[in-house]
């Protein structure tokens, strides 16, 4: 824990997405359990890729090998939460997110990491990702 | 299920909120799971509750002991849904609210009820509901 | 909510599953909430008719159409549940459960019932249900 | 993704628990979405500590600052599941774990990492770990 926390802000992330708590995001310690900041993740990088053109029910799907966030600030339903995502690292088959989650005060509530493995529905072997999706994510490099 | 179905639309419904669908909503089905319309039912009346000046740490709780839901159009992420809330019934210390789940046509995808009892959040006793509370609840009451 | 309380015991229940609470089944009043409940009934259902036979990506798939529940007691992590089930009413295509929910001192925590519907998986239009299912459900209606 | 995927076994792990899964642990591709376990991790940590002797609901709690995992191998509902738990990281107020998910196999499906961080429940500041939960840590601690 002596590493410097860090200090991304909204606009470090190109993409973003108003997130709506819900009451059972409260655990018994009245804040946003540290579980339900996954589901926020999955939810703003999912909708990301079906806007992209990612059909879920079709033969290529995003598998999560790798997941990571550190927790800055506590969060508690009802009040407003922001995602930001963007890309990290591209390969093939393969995509690193970063998200930001931001409090109602705008300050950096929890960073963290998510890498998609795109792979065969069926198999469940690794495919190269669509083009129309690759480029989407291109748009939302940190370099991009 | 001989009963006719419902007919209510979103006009039925005095109080309305937008519900953001995730990613998890969605069961290995593909269309959000049956629980889940039980976690909206809770995020539109706690949300409600906490505007109308529930303080959700303090001495008044409200607590479920009774709900109910009948489904009647699948509804999946990442689709729009609304909720709708109204007063059904009145009581000194309870309260009976039913609940419209819209989808992103508008029809009526779940019906439900759901009815709280405020108590006192050590002794878990019923006690009257605060009087601020009871007037946001007149406002949404079926003939208010 | 001055209908008597129901006064169901562990042996009104012909097929009984002990439930693993978790962390976050408690919300911010510290008690199982009451979304949880429906995600209990969720389990012994589909687990029981999984042991039956029913295999959930094969073409037949039980769809919720109601459910419903009186809470009685409160439920806490990291404390035991109980789940109980029996067939209420068996149809051709359609089977409603009753689920009893009991905590660790054996006491009914909770009362519900829920409905299945048996469709075809992409026509979501109603068949009759599986003979092995049915078959399995009668071995737990209540006069069985 | 480069690096050797982790070949730790049941034994390397000193404290077990089964995990009962659900059905809503299933996602749209029909496996345990990965946010479930960061659940599992969080319910079989709570469990030990307050078999350990926290009181959750006492003067100190335990605040998670950080958590990971590696996704190796798919569960699904309603499959059988183990956690394993090990201390890695003891410090004055704060607790690395490593969390190991194994599958009906026996196989390792995922491996995870958590921080928590003892605060004071209403200031959140660090404080020192009673001495009964230091004890029990270091019982499962790896060299222990």
């Amino acid at each position: 824990m002596k590493r410097d926390p860090p200090a991304d802000t909204r606009e470090d992330f190109p993409h973003l997405l108003e997130i709506q708590t819900r009451w059972a995001d409260n655990d018994a310690y009245g804040h946003v359990n540290n579980v339900v900041y996954f589901a926020y993740f999955d939810t703003i990088i999912n909708r990301f890729l079906i806007d992209a053109g990612l059909d879920i029910h079709g033969a290529v799907i995003g598998v999560c090998v790798e997941s990571q966030c550190r927790f800055l600030q506590s969060l508690a339903f009802p009040g407003r939460v922001e995602a930001g995502m963007r890309v990290f690292k591209l390969g093939k088959s393969s995509v690193t997110y970063q998200i930001g989650i931001f409090g109602g005060d705008g300050g950096l509530a929890a960073l963290g990491s998510f890498t998609h493995v795109f792979v065969d529905g069926k198999s469940r072997r690794p495919v190269p990702m669509p083009a129309s999706l690759r480029e989407a994510l291109e748009k939302i490099s940190r370099a991009g």
